[in-house]
């Protein structure tokens, strides 16, 4: 029922969000931030998290690593099925993955949310939401802003940011330098579509298949609002341990701009990566939006995450036991290679 | 001209920000938030800015002080003028201020930006902003989303919200639990509305006054783009000093809810504040404001800073080194009295 022949295929750009745009604006703001930048900071922008030293001198001091996220248009999909106290978790837990591939574990977590009349139910329900992200995450929630804007969001509609502080012994970062050809990729399922993709998915789901918000997908077997609304998880709990026992050399998380534009950003620019696509199963929500959106596989690639959650890149010796540790959700979807670039090798499942 | 017989007196409520409602979501806020503190939080939410200690049995520890900040509706004014260099600097500013009354320099800062389309031009304008605004704090500009919503926001509008860690000695930051009876308050003027009270002035510029942005304001001499985007100030370069001599036991930072709703914050809840009405002359845009819209003078304090951006806590014997150290636009505006509450003393000059 789902691919519709004849109409045109359908682009992250055209539903309304341009990845390049994005780019070109990041190479600006880089440029910008460098002109600020004080004795302690330890990153450029644009790593996952970015990083700042209290003791620039120390080879193992502390260091601060911080980032900041929204939830992007699934807030729509939240505000649509008037279910708001699942939006604050998929925000703690997206900060606390972006954090956590560089190896550092939350401190605290701020939060900033905007509306246009401040609806006091709703705005608790959200920030229950964060609360139960940052408890389960052994994250402070420290502070926020609440803002009332009269005219700036409709009525109903909300936005939110999250702002998250950890650190990592300097020592004990993770980093993209220590990444060799030949390093295994391990990688850790995605629930759902995250915080990202949401508005392909939207005007797939909500226009193109005509569906509403509550109706159920036969494909699925759930709703839209359950199927869109998955939480994102942490994946805190599950990597800490190797962590702590140096069994991982870099990670990846996989946000906006799936596989292809996040896993290099755990890789030396000198290396690529072979991505084996038959070495996991899709979830079928996925396969709906590709199919009824006519969506191209490049297309797909870089706007979701496609199933993989993180990447973690593991020395071959430890990978046994990565993998053993992680659980059976946990697969090797592929290697570093000498050539540079990201390149998807075989055919998807199913 | 202002005055308009008959008209009825607007209030910040019904300009479309009800304190009120904010309050109440703010005691829910603080208790959630409550269930999620670990052992290096060592504040309330609610103060100025959040305290997280990374060594919670040293007394001399380094505390890190964050907090979270938008612009409000002054962003509109700027988007109707079509001005967007100044607002990064307000938000870096303000967020600056609200640690600096802890007693804490900033570190870093990173930024939200949130748009329906991205504009590359108005976000970089905006980051231009932040990263002037963070140079001349000496605050590093670590990082940031630029969020793209389609149908979130209205074409040519944004949000932005900023977060900022600082750090102090534990043993040096400010505290309300030192200030005692008799204490001076020492103020440092406001350049304008600093980023409060926008809906309210702008339903009364705009709407009641029925001003174009560009219009020129005859009391003021300048535009009305002019008189409401005034910057932010910072008071970090003017306060550093007296910090490292001691010379200032607690402080506040004149934002949303004016004197009544922020020098409480300075103070123990056992003791209150005499404000000297006629101590110092408000800026001509505020009168401007409270004839035009026919603010009551409760509304008006509680809206606007009425030219006070920050209030200094100073044991008496050291008031009057700490106003000359601070130059003659600094002033005595009042003490701290041993009965509770805000009273205001005398008539307004002018």
């Amino acid at each position: 029922m789902t691919d519709i022949p004849g109409a045109a295929p359908l682009t992250y750009a055209e539903a309304g969000v341009d990845i390049g745009a994005q780019d070109r604006a990041l190479v600006q703001v880089k440029r910008l931030a460098r002109t600020t930048f004080t004795r302690g900071v330890l990153s450029e922008i644009g790593g996952f998290g970015g990083l700042f030293t209290l003791a620039p001198d120390d080879p193992r001091g502390t260091v601060l690593v911080a980032s900041a996220d929204g939830v992007g248009t699934k807030l729509k999909v939240a505000q649509m099925a008037g279910i708001h106290h699942t939006v604050g978790e998929d925000l703690v837990n997206h900060c606390v993955n972006d954090i956590l591939v560089q190896g550092a574990r939350p401190l605290f977590f701020l939060d900033y949310f905007a509306s246009g009349r401040l609806d006091e139910g709703v705005a608790v329900a959200v920030i229950e939401g964060l609360a139960r992200g940052c408890r389960a995450n052994g994250c402070a929630l420290l502070g926020g802003e609440t803002a009332e804007m009269p005219g700036f969001y409709q009525p109903g509609e909300y936005d939110i940011a999250g702002f998250i502080v950890g650190s990592c012994r300097r020592d004990a970062l993770l980093s993209s330098a220590a990444v060799a050809a030949g390093d295994v990729l391990v990688a850790l399922p995605a629930t759902g579509l995250h915080t990202n993709g949401y508005s392909l998915a939207r005007r797939v789901l909500f226009e193109v298949l005509g569906l509403g918000v509550h109706d159920r997908i036969p494909e699925l077997g759930v709703s839209v609002a359950e199927a869109l609304l998955a939480a994102h998880p942490s994946y805190l709990a599950r990597v800490a341990g190797l962590l702590d026992d140096g069994l991982v050399v870099s990670a990846a998380h996989i946000t906006g701009g799936g596989i292809p534009d996040n896993l290099p950003r755990a890789l030396p620019s000198s290396l690529g990566a072979e991505i084996l696509v038959d070495s996991w199963q899709e979830p079928a929500l996925f396969d709906l939006i590709r199919k009824a959106g006519r969506v191209c596989e490049a297309e797909m690639r870089r706007t979701f995450n496609l199933g993989v959650g993180m990447i973690l890149v593991v020395h071959p010796t430890n990978c046994d036991e990565v993998v053993r540790r992680l659980g059976e959700d946990a697969w090797v979807i592929g290697r570093v290679s000498a050539e540079t670039g990201i390149r998807f090798l075989g055919e998807r499942r199913g």
